[in-house]
């Protein structure tokens, strides 16, 4: 009676070993990505007909594995066709071509083995699950992997987590402080950590008060919570060209629109921004002005003056992302744009995952006290607050005048690891890669020859077992295929030569496939490099 | 010639010691809400000229303490100004009435003292800020303040929080677990944590492994993560009526409209729920079957079998929080919803707050795989992690086999202390006050006498120094004048009788003043008391 029950279908589903190439052909040279493509093929052939109401698709899993194509390439494709109401019921066994009305209702008695409510939304999250939506938590996974030599997390190395000291703060005062360092706190963060970090800001040239700072979990909250406040969908964000990952992933998972200004050795190119803000109403301005990420390029301070100049003319708000300000190498960077700031142009963003530890998640954000409690609601909401143990921890290691000297050990380690690095690149690479030399931060920045593709790079390196991140991710402009980015902070420094002695071994292989004339750097490009 | 700039309407504005009564007349005993008042009355006051366009509005602290009311009631009010475009450029200064185009181009070469983006986005946000939203947070600050006795909070009791546990783990371990530890950790969260908690759901009956675990920054980020999944604004949740006041404004944050079931003594009332089901389409039920928060109710056995039988029929998925099921005094409460379904109906939410430390921000969710997979992309992209030092801390607690010995002694210590409590109530309070025993959890839940509201005990009692929580929160159904809950867990228990005495005190004097009439119980009421 019952013929639309998902069981009656399974024969006209796909053998898991076939059939994707009946429905999907990829073509891998064209510049459609290839979840639209699938998603397109597999649309055609349910409008039509070929594959009836209540067919079975194959698992995401299986078929990836078919097309030989990552999995979340296969995700987007079926969110897509979720969206339109076309699929439904997936539970990782499968997902079915959506029946109509009267199917359902048919079955409405029957124990449903999928249901539908798994699927989630599919509205918005396209954007949420682009395709290089998973770049940080892979990069995550790749270091978790001890095989590897690892040149693509931006984290410290684990040497150099500063253990000791935790310990020694643990064992002094964690039981006389118990309440503080275990229990609730406020949503805002512990009162003595924002007075720590404020006394520091104004070491730095930035006048702010505990009030004007909100401890954070991670600066990847900051990005999110200044969106949420600033953005609603479909408004524009300005980015730089190229700029850090997971902002690029907050805003457009915001539903923002993000408009990328390219660099140049200064910094922003803000004769772009100027032409920018006065044809476009963008709502936020984010950039890195010092070791920016992942160029390392520093903002010069006369640009940081006009750059503020732009904001108040246009009143467009920045957000100052100071993620890697205080790991330079030899000389101070310039002072923070907040520093510059009347009070209330500036949204200024910092974290201790860097110069501590990431895996405290603290991180703050200084800014104008309305904003600092309109935000603090929405983090209460979602977050009811940071972690106490990770801020207490925080809070001694500055209340007792540590932090200092752990900078220094730092800066000289990471310094050392830049040299080793740079001399190591020297020594086993091409010439015609052109690599930057940072003051400060955790990066090197690339550019390979003409003709060789960072994205092939990354995966011949990968099977010589070293990690890198290509260029694409850090592009809003759909640029960064000949940029590699090369972390010299988290691995040891015997891993260093190594592995860039086996990208070199690659880099080599891959200009004599490409043969000469491609190796050539072509001239007419301007490119940032400091 | 800048007719219009900002000083020139000073003179027009309201001089903080008078006017705000010419403007608007606050009604005490209306239903509607203080903070629509405010907004109707400027809104006429501001359309019909009477405040003239570039006026500036006293700053939301005078103008609360002109008017007697909280600062949070004005900021909803001059948000929905806002929203509307009738106000603009608020700053802790003031708030202009928004001038017309014209006016703002003449401007446009003035410096601006007053960003407008500080207002932030009035779209979304009223939800946020509604009256009830600072409640959490005032609780922490009242918790902070130490001279006050706290039945407000459901926090453990700082001397119960396993400071000891703790120190030993790091004093052991953390040198040489210092990447685990401090390092950044996958999204899904730590695997050694996973594994342990899947572990123990297996325990406790509930088939689930690892993967099916995704670790948490605190049970709040749970219930935004699984709202954003699969709420769209205006879609509709269901929950108990009364239920944690957390869940209600997360939902309704999320633009949500949130269905109260009322609760008897074996929990939700299921024949109201499937009325609500066949008339309506929820998105959720959200409920707390085990020591519900506040009412200490827990879900009898049959009754979780039918709540999934209606979640099934009508294909809503139920989220299960089981944030106090192992705090048990008597019996083992029964199983977990999630142990009785097939494994997809019911997303499962628990914490380490309550029976470790919530300093420690360690949450977990179990779901279905597919699930877990999408809610760790959103997870990644707005707070990439949970602290690894805090989950690192807790697996290290269930992998030496500490927490069961620890969960005897918090059972012990809290049985002792809610009966002390509720010995204290039969020594000093007035016996119109009905209680209940609950079987664990935190908490207890009070009716108090017919004509003895429960603000006005909330208001007298602080004024004693003693700290409660009214009932309306609680209720999405605008109920609960009448309830208070008290929490036993974090008062020392020499504090317990002394604030029950003083309470009682107050209570004496309400009834006296209300009068022998109304103190009488209203026989006509069905209410939940186990």
């Amino acid at each position: 009676m019952r013929r639309s029950r998902p069981f009656e279908y399974r024969s006209r589903s796909w053998s898991a070993a076939s059939a994707a190439s009946v429905f999907v052909r990829l073509d891998r040279s064209s510049s459609v990505p290839l979840y639209r493509q699938i998603y397109h093929q597999l649309r055609e052939a349910i409008l039509s007909g070929t594959l009836p109401e209540g067919a079975r698709l194959p698992t995401e899993r299986a078929l990836a594995r078919e097309l030989g194509v990552n999995r979340t390439t296969v995700m987007n494709a079926y969110n897509e066709l979720a969206s339109e109401g076309l699929v439904e019921g997936h539970v990782g066994r499968g997902t079915l071509v959506r029946r109509s009305l009267r199917a359902m209702e048919e079955e409405e008695e029957c124990e449903q083995e999928m249901p539908s409510w798994l699927l989630g939304l599919a509205a918005g999250e396209s954007e949420v699950l682009g395709p290089d939506a998973r770049v940080l938590s892979e990069l995550m996974a790749l270091a978790e992997r001890g095989e590897m030599i690892s040149f693509a997390s931006a984290m410290p190395e684990p040497a150099l987590l500063p253990a000791e000291l935790f310990r020694e703060i643990v064992q002094d005062a964690l039981l006389s402080d118990r309440q503080s360092a275990l229990g609730y706190c406020p949503v805002e963060g512990l009162q003595s950590l924002r007075q720590q970090v404020a006394m520091r800001m104004r070491q730095h040239g930035v006048p702010v008060e505990a009030g004007h700072i909100l401890i954070l979990s991670g600066s990847t909250q900051g990005l999110g919570l200044v969106g949420r406040f600033l953005l609603r969908p479909g408004d524009e964000v300005v980015v730089e060209v190229p700029t850090y990952i997971g902002a690029i992933q907050a805003f457009r998972a915001l539903g923002a629109r993000v408009i990328g200004i390219p660099l140049d050795g200064e910094g922003m190119r803000l004769d772009l921004l100027e032409s920018v803000l006065a044809r476009h109403r963008p709502r936020l301005i984010y950039t890195l002005p010092t070791f920016q990420n992942p160029t390392g390029v520093v903002m010069s301070p006369e640009r940081r003056r006009r750059l503020l100049l732009l904001s108040r003319r246009y009143q467009v708000p920045v957000l100052e992302d100071d993620t890697y300000g205080e790991l330079y190498f030899e000389t101070p960077p310039p002072l923070p744009l907040k520093a510059l700031d009347g009070g209330e142009q500036v949204i200024y963003l910092s974290t201790f995952s860097k110069v501590l530890a990431p895996g405290l998640r603290v991180a703050w954000l200084a800014g104008p006290e309305p904003m600092i409690e309109r935000l603090s609601l929405h983090k209460q909401i979602f977050d009811l607050n940071t972690n106490a143990l990770g801020q207490w921890l925080v809070a001694e290691v500055l209340r007792r005048g540590w932090l200092d000297s752990h900078l220094q050990r730092l800066s000289a380690a990471y310094r050392r690891k830049r040299d080793l690095m740079l001399q190591a690149i020297g020594r086993y690479w091409p010439r015609e890669v052109r690599v930057n030399t940072p003051g400060g931060g955790f990066h090197l920045w690339c550019r390979l020859p003409a003709g060789v593709r960072a994205r092939t790079l990354l995966r011949e390196a990968a099977s010589e077992g070293v990690a890198l991140l290509n260029g694409e991710p850090f592009h809003v402009d759909g640029g960064g295929q000949q940029y590699i980015r090369l972390s010299y902070a988290f691995p040891q420094e015997r891993q260093i030569e190594e592995g860039i002695r086996r990208l070199g071994t690659v880099l080599k292989r891959l200009l004599l496939r490409r043969g000469q004339e491609q190796a050539r750097l072509s001239p007419s490009e301007h490119i940032p490099m400091v």
